[in-house]
């Protein structure tokens, strides 16, 4: 299954809003078909997500969906630069409990 | 509780042999009091860990316990520079079980 390390960089000036917008479209983010997991983390000036999708189908239609392009049209002008996005394949080892973000 | 994405670059000829001593050692790392997730994932020419742990001091314990110490021993020559540790706390929203790395 699919996993994204999406990192955003928002205004210094824009980080309670980015927040704002991003929590309040993960609900609809996970509604869509084949999220296994679209979890928000934040450090000091950056925001992280870590997802997981069923399958590359799944993930290419989270991309184009609805929600993604509400989300980006309420960041516009609040970001500094594009998101990074990591696609990454899981290497299962040790106990799967702990060894995976989704079985 | 405290969440790190660990991205490490491989040298170009170590891919194989960092991959081998990565999943090698999870095992042990997963055995580490307060590890709620310790996950490798692979890209082209990256390998990223998403991890969890209970607490700070877990967290700490982990960085300084032999595990580590034996993966970066192994580890020695063969990245392309230190790893880039992002430090992370979750922002819970939407269901929960899509929305957090663990509950």
């Amino acid at each position: 299954m699919p996993v994204i390390v999406a990192t955003m960089i928002p205004k210094a000036d824009q980080v309670d809003e980015v927040r704002a917008i991003l929590v309040e479209l993960i609900p609809e983010v996970h509604q869509e078909p084949g999220c296994k997991l679209y979890s928000l983390h934040e450090a000091p000036g950056k925001f992280v997500f870590v997802e997981e999708w069923a399958d590359d189908a799944a993930m290419a239609a989270h991309g184009a969906g609805p929600a993604i392009g509400k989300m980006f049209s309420a960041l516009d002008g609040r970001l500094d630069g594009p998101p990074d996005l990591v696609f990454l394949t899981p290497v299962p080892a040790g106990d799967p409990a702990l060894g995976q973000l989704r079985a």
